[in-house]
C-alpha cells in the first residue's frame, strides 16, 4: 500500500535510493521452471545504462544485477526472486550543493513535505535510477511472455517537434536499436540526433514520444471493469518518472473522428477473428482483442539542467542554482527499455491472472 | 484481484449487469461520522442520468439509490456501505437482435472469447450503467473530501472537432452545469450543442475531451514509486468506458518545451510554497504539491451507432447489423460526472493513505 | 483493507448489520461457466438458520438469498456476483435496552471506542448476523471445489466438557445432520443435546468445538511462506464471531511427541504418495500432501445471556443488564456450515491461485 | 498473492533460500523518522541465532543484518527499506545425500509436486532459516510499536509434558532472557532443559508451547469482520515453521465454560474502562479493548531427527535416512523472538492501518 510494489500475480516490489548502498528488489509470483537467460537480463540492463552515447548521461554505471533467490540450476524455482544492483559510481559530491534546495520541477519538495526528510543525494529514491530493478524484472517478464509469443518492441517516435511520421507497420521496429536514439527510421533518428546535440549544448533539456507496440497478445487479457488490460497499462507507464500522459489506439487524435470511421469492422483472417483497422490499439472492453496493442507515452523534458535557474530552498530562501553532475538531455533513448520493461510486466502478470479464471 | 475493485483504503467493489436485478456495490473503508448527505448523492446520480437533455440517450431510469448498510442516524458507522440501484427500464427485447452479434468496436466478442459466455442485454457488464456504482460512491468520496477543502469539477473541453480555446482558469467552472453539454463556455456549448445534433441526425456519434480541474489538494498525497497520484489518476480515467487517453498538467503538448521553459520555478505566496508556472499539473514526483490539478480525458465517439454496419455474429458469418435502443450521440455531457467521481475515488483513497505514513 | 474482504482470487466482500435493510456481499473472482445449484445454496442457508430447533435462538428468519448479478442461465458469467439476504425478523424493539449499554464480552464498547458510534440494534455490524453472506459464498465455492472433487465435512465434537472419543475415521461424517446438535455419533450427540437444555434453563450459555475434515484436496494447494494453507484456514476459522483457538493435525496434543513418533512416514498407496500416520493434517511446509486436511475449531460460550449481570453504560454508571431477545445457548450447531463455508473459501481461493503458477 | 509479503500498510516481503546468496526483505509502510536502533535490531537476530546454547543448532551463522535503502542520518525516510542477511556457514555438503531423498513430515515433497523442482539444500526455502528476515522486520515494527507503548514479550511454557503452571502475571517475563530455554520459571526452565538434553542425546525432537503477551495496546485496533486482531495474529503465528496450533485469551480451555463464568464483567480503574476478568485475551469483536492481548502457540517437535527413519525417494523408492547435519532437538528456545516479531509486525500494521479511519 506504500506503493513501491506492482502487479498482482507476477509481483515486483523494489528498493533503493540513486546514492544509497544497492538497487533492487524481489519478484515475486513467477511461475517454476522459467529459463533464465541472464545475458539477456543484463543486455536489457545494458539498453538502460547512462554512458551509451553523447545523448545520454556520462555516468558510469556498471549495472550489474545480482540474484541472491529463487534460481537453481538456471531455472526458477517458484520462490521470490531477490535481486540488487550495486550503486558503484555515486559522485554525491556532485550533489553537496543540492543538500538544502529544492529544484524546480523536481520531488525534492514534495518529498520533504510528505516525509518530513529524504535522501537529497542525486534525488534519493525519487531518482529515474530507481527503474534499474524494472529493468531487472521486465526482463523476467519478457523471458515468461516469449514462451506465449507475445513480443514487445518500444521505439522514440518523438523528440520535441521531430517527429516520425510513418506508420509503425511501415518500419522494422528492430532498427530502432541501430541508433543511439532508438528511432526506427534512419532519417527521423538523424534528425532527433541532431535536435538533442543542439539542446545539450544550450544546457538545456527536451521531452519526446515514446511509442510501444506488443504483438502476439492472445485473445481475453484484462480484467474489467477497473482492471482493464489499457487501464494497468497506462498507470504502468505514467508511474514511470517523467511521463505526463499515456494514449493507446486512437488516442486524443480518435476524439475528432467518428462512431462510423472508428469502429474497427471485423473479418475472418484465416478462419480467426481479426478485424480490418485497429482503432480500438488491440484492447474492446479493457480485453485484448488479439490484434496489436499500440500506444504512446509523453516524456516532459528532465528538470535538470545546466542553465541557471532561480530556486528556494528549505529555509525558504531565494537562490541560484545551477545543474552540475551528469544529466540526460533528453529522456527518451534510455527511456524505451523501461517502456518495454513496465509493460512487459503489465502482460506477464495478466497471462498469469488470466489462468486463474480459465475453467 | 478479478478487476471489480478500485481503491485500497478507501475501496469501492461493484457489480451489475446493465439488464440485470440490480448494479451496486460496497464502499469500504469509508471513515465512520462522516454526515452522508442523500440529496447531493442522489443529484450526482441525476447529473449522470439518460434522458437528461436530447444530446444523450433517451432511456428512462430513474436511477434511485438505495442503501443497504453502513449508516446509522444519517452518518457513516466505518463499516462497509452497501447500496443497490435497481434496474427499470430495462428493454432487454431492444437487444434481442444482438444475442449472438458482435458488436463492432464493443466488448461483446472479447467477452465470449476470455469468459465463454456474457449476459449480451444491453451489453451486460460491459455497459456503461456500470458507472452508475462509480458515481454513487464518488459522490460519497466527494463529502469526504470536502471536510479536507478539495473540490473537484470537469467539464467537456472538446467535442470532435470543437475546442474550448480558453484556459480553464479563465472560466467559471460550475457555469458547466448550466447547459446540456457541460461546456463552461456558453459560446463553445452552443458549438458542441450543435455539432452533437447533427451527429445524431446522421446517426452518428463523436468522441471529445474532458478535462478536470481539482482545487484544494494538501500537499503530499501520491505514494511513489507506482502508486504516484498521476498514475492512480490515469488508471482511473481508462478504466472508464470508451476512454483512450490521459495527460496530466502539459500533457503531450509539453513534449515539445524545453526544460528551461517546462521547469515551474517555486514562488512563496503569503508565505506558502508556490510556482510561477504550473506546466506540472499540480504533481511533483507522483506527490501533490499544493498547486491545481488539471487532466484531460480523451473519450471515443461511441460504438453503437444507428447506421448500418456489417458485423461477425458467433456463428462467424458476416451480418448486417443497425443499432436500435436508445443511445447517447455523445458521451461527453455524462462523462463529466463520472470523471468527477474517478477522480474523488482517487482522492479519498489518497487522503486516507497518506494518514498512515503521518508520524 | 477495512477487513470486509477475503481471497485474493476468490474474493468475498460483505455488508450489513444485523437490524439494517439488507445483508449481502460480492463474491468477485469465480470462474464463468460454474453451474449454479440454487437449492444446494438455499440448503446451505437453511442449516445456518436460527429457529432449527430447540438448541438454538428461536428468531424466525427466512434468510432467503436474492442474487442480483453474475449470473445468466444458470450459471456463472465470470463477473462479479452480487446478493443480498433481506433482514426480516428485526424485533429492533428486543434491543432498545441496549442502546447506551456494553454487554460484558461482546464487541459494544470496542465498537464504540474505535468508530465513535455504532448500530447498536442486535449487534450491528458485529452480530453474528453476518455469517450469512459467508455461507452464500461458501456454498459457491463448494460447487467450485466439487468439481476438484474436493469435500468438506465439519461437525460437533464437543459441547462444554461433553467430547467425542472417536476418531473421525471411525465415524460417518454425513450422520452430523440427522441430529440437531450436528455430532456424527448418535450418543454423544444425545448427551450434548441434554447439556445444552440444561445450560439453556439455566439461562446460561456454553462453548465447544467444531471438527473439519477436507478430503480430496489435490498436492500443491497453499503459498508458502506467509500464505501457508492452514495458515490461511486458521485466519478464517479465527474470523468467525466467538472463536478462540484453532489447530489442525497433532495440535495441540502433538507438542507432548517426540519427532521419532509424530513424523508421517512416506508409503506408497496404489503408485501414489501416501503417508502410513497423519500428524500432518494433510499439509506440510504450508502445501497440502494430498491427505485428509482436518483441523479443530473452539468456540467460547456466547456472551449473551439471560442471567443478569452488572456492566457498564455509556455514561460509564454500572447498571444491570438481563438478556432478553431470542439467543443461542449453545452456538456449536449452527456454526457448523460457518466453518465449512469459511473452509470453503480458502480451498477455492488456494485452488485458484494455485492455476496461477502452473507452467 | 505468491504468499511471500505480510501486512497490508505495515509490509514485509521476504526472498531467500536457505543455502542460496542470502536472504532479505523489503519493510515498505514503514513511517518516516523512526530512529532505526541497529543495535537493538541485532540482538534481535542474535536471540534467534542457532549456536546460543547447546540446547539448539550448532550451526555458526553470524547473521549480520546490512540495510540497503531507506535510512538517512539513522532514520527511516519512509521509503522501502531494503535488507540481505548473507548465507556464511552454508555446508551444502551435510545435505547432499537428500537431494532426491523425501524427508518424512518436511516439505521436501510438497514443493517438489507443486513446483516441479525445488532447492534441495538445507531445506531450501522451506527452511527456518527464512524468519531471519522476519526478525529483521519485527525488530523494525518493535521500534515502531515502542514510541507508542506497545511491549510484547513471549517465552516457552511447555516442553513436551514439561508445562509451566504458573500463570504469566505472577512472573517476570523478562526472566525468561535469563536461561537458554526462555522460560521465566527458573525451575521449570531447569525441568525443560534437562528434558531436552535427553531428547538430544536420543537423536530425537520434541515439541512444545509458546505464550506470548502483549501490554499497552491501545482501544480500537483490528479491523473486522475479517482481519479481526487474534485472527491476523494467528494467521501469523500459523505462518511460522512447525506450528499447529493457536489460541488466545481463554481459547481451549475456554469451551467447557458458561457464560456466566467466561463473561469479562466491566469496572472502571481510574475512570478507565477495564474487565474484572481477561478471559477474552484483550481483544473483543476483533478489536483491543486495552487489557492485555495474550495467545498460546503449539509447536511440533522438529522433523528432522538423527534416529534413522525410512523414507521415499524422487524415484519412488523406499530409503534409509539419518539426519546429519546440525540441528534443533527442540526448536521453541530459537521460536521465541519470531513469535514475538511476528506479533509485532501484526500489531505494527493495525496500528498504521487504524489511522486510515480516524476522523
Amino acid at each position: 500500500m506504500a506503493g513501491n510494489s506492482f502487479g498482482t500475480v507476477f509481483c515486483l516490489s523494489t528498493f533503493g535510493e540513486s546514492h544509497g548502498q544497492a538497487m533492487g528488489g524481489i519478484v515475486d509470483g513467477c511461475p517454476a521452471g522459467l529459463e533464465m537467460d541472464l545475458d539477456f537480463i543484463q543486455s536489457e540492463l545494458d539498453r538502460r545504462r547512462p554512458g551509451q552515447s553523447k545523448l545520454v548521461s556520462q555516468r558510469k554505471e556498471s549495472d550489474v544485477v545480482k540474484f541472491l533467490s529463487g534460481i537453481t540450476d538456471g531455472k526458477t524455482t517458484g520462490t521470490p526472486i531477490g535481486f540488487i544492483i550495486p550503486n558503484e559510481d555515486s559522485k554525491s559530491k556532485d550533489y553537496d550543493h543540492l543538500k538544502d534546495v529544492y529544484r524546480p520541477s523536481h520531488a525534492d519538495y514534495t518529498y520533504d513535505a510528505k516525509y518530513g526528510r529524504r535522501d537529497w543525494r542525486g534525488g534519493g529514491r525519487s531518482s529515474a535510477r530507481e527503474t534499474v530493478s524494472r529493468v531487472v524484472a521486465g526482463a523476467i517478464a519478457k523471458l515468461l511472455l516469449k514462451k506465449s509469443g507475445i513480443r514487445i518492441q518500444a521505439f522514440t517516435s518523438q523528440v520535441g517537434a521531430v517527429k516520425l511520421s510513418k506508420l509503425y507497420s511501415e518500419l522494422s521496429l528492430s532498427d530502432a536499436e541501430t541508433n543511439p536514439v532508438r528511432c526506427p527510421d534512419a532519417e527521423t533518428a538523424r534528425l532527433m540526433i541532431k535536435h538533442i546535440e543542439e539542446v545539450r549544448k544550450e544546457g538545456d533539456s527536451i521531452g519526446g514520444v515514446i511509442t510501444c507496440v506488443i504483438r502476439g497478445t492472445p485473445v481475453g487479457l484484462g480484467e474489467p471493469v477497473f482492471d482493464k488490460l489499457h487501464a494497468d497499462l497506462g498507470k504502468a507507464m505514467l508511474s514511470i518518472n517523467a511521463v505526463k500522459g499515456f494514449e493507446y489506439g486512437s488516442g486524443f487524435e480518435g476524439v475528432s473522428m467518428k462512431g462510423s470511421e472508428h469502429n474497427d469492422l471485423f473479418t475472418l483472417k484465416k478462419g480467426k477473428v481479426s478485424t480490418l483497422t485497429n482503432h480500438s490499439g488491440g484492447i474492446q472492453g479493457g480485453i485484448s482483442n488479439g490484434e496489436d496493442i499500440y500506444f504512446r507515452v509523453a516524456f516532459k523534458p528532465v528538470a535538470t539542467i545546466m542553465k541557471k535557474q532561480k530556486t528556494l530552498n528549505a529555509s525558504m530562501k531565494m537562490v541560484d542554482l545551477a545543474g552540475k553532475g551528469r544529466h540526460d538531455p533528453c529522456v527518451l533513448p534510455r527511456a524505451v527499455p523501461i517502456v518495454e520493461a513496465m509493460a512487459a510486466l503489465v502482460l506477464a502478470d495478466h497471462v498469469l491472472r488470466n489462468r486463474s479464471y480459465t475453467r
